[in-house]
């Protein structure tokens, strides 16, 4: 593997990718796609589908077996070893094939958010020449969606998880909050009638769904609404903008 | 006019649109061109440069005039004044042109992230149908450039302004700090030794320069490379990533 391209490729809309990204992805010697197993199929196929618009799914598209995070180790620990055995799939799904100097991976959003790619080809040996092709995040999709800005004039914005909101409430002095990977609901943890919520699931995809309202009065919907969703298409993602009504 | 689309564009590379960006920019009845007068030129040619690799650059072009912020007012109020000012000539313009149904206004980067395009759409009487692209923020492209992760893993990233940062200082329990419009360099006002920092001036275009290092070794080199750049190309657009060291 000479060099390993990381190509984002927004929420699975083929509409959504750059023409930087189609060329990446029309260029690559050989594409390594993640086989997350059942659950998740709808997304392996949206990715296939993906690929299929620019290039034949000949045996330049790869696919390897996702590991397991061990669910007995601490966080962290698991975490480690979990991107050592992806990084040691990728190796031997590329040794298996004639030509494999140009890999590429694609990229659910963008590979700078919430997202482990980076830190698995950090660990490849040797070192590959490492190139990053920017993709739309689901954030952008959630704004773009709702027609709203992600900040408040001149203010800053934070972005967070689901996880760090439920252990640590709402952090000092921040007005506007983007929450992702969040299978908790945590924004019920929040105190009621303070915040404003722009939700969406499958954000720029045919399924989108949005709701949006002061937080105590579509709480509920949303948590519902999610439910239901996640039932019919057998995963779910989804994100929301929160924002401290003034005076709360 | 009937319908208004915010098209997000990147940073000016014509590689950066999205498929759906390219579709609304080739449809449109009409796009608004801002004219932002001497200094800010190359910005100006790059997005007609953009629009003909898509359409002619015929009368549905239409350039205006921007207006300029009152200085002497108080920031908030000078702000409004000028949104609807803006919003005043989006109308003129249309008016003189026969087929305005479908209007759409290029944005730099993405319409959501420090732009306000969408608060002054939001000024129109009577309302437009108003649509979002989302595009590349300029806060991707440094990430990628770098190629390096926006936040730690599970961890929360804030994203800020230059006059924020200067003004209020580090943000409490903040560990990764995107700083953008920050024409002060307001990295420097930080403590010696306690960050990195990854710095981009014009990401993602052919003029792109990167800087990274610990900030107290690279911050002089950053300050000069900024101020020639600046005064090379009449412009500048820049921004960074600071991460605070362990331990500090």
């Amino acid at each position: 593997m000479k060099s390993l391209t990381l190509i984002g490729i927004g929420t699975g809309n083929p509409e959504h990718l750059t023409e930087q990204a189609r060329t990446a992805i029309a260029k690559a010697d050989l594409i390594l796609v993640p086989d997350k197993g059942e659950g998740k199929s709808d997304l392996s196929s949206l990715r296939m589908h993906l690929i299929s618009t620019i290039r034949p799914l000949d045996q330049t598209i790869v696919s390897f077996q996702m590991p397991v995070r061990d669910p007995e180790l601490p966080y962290q620990k698991a975490v480690d070893l979990w991107h050592d055995e992806i990084a040691g799939r990728w190796t031997d799904a590329t040794q298996s094939t004639s030509n494999a100097d140009n890999v590429a991976l694609l990229v659910w959003g963008d590979p700078s958010l919430y997202d482990s790619t980076l830190r698995i080809a950090e660990r490849l040996d040797p070192k590959p020449k490492l190139q990053v092709i920017p993709g739309l995040t689901s954030l952008q999709l959630l704004t773009a969606a709702h027609a709203i800005p992600l900040n408040m004039v001149a203010d800053a914005v934070t972005i967070t998880t689901g996880r760090r909101l439920a252990d640590h409430g709402w952090p000092q002095g921040v007005n506007t909050l983007a929450v992702m990977l969040d299978g908790r609901c945590a924004f019920q943890t929040l105190e009621d009638g303070a915040y404003h919520i722009w939700w969406g699931a499958y954000v720029g995809m045919d399924e989108e769904v949005l709701i949006s309202g002061q937080l105590s009065e579509v709480c509920d919907q949303i948590i519902s609404t999610r439910a239901v969703e996640r039932e019919r298409h057998g995963w779910i993602m989804d994100i929301y903008l929160l924002r401290k009504l003034k005076g709360a």
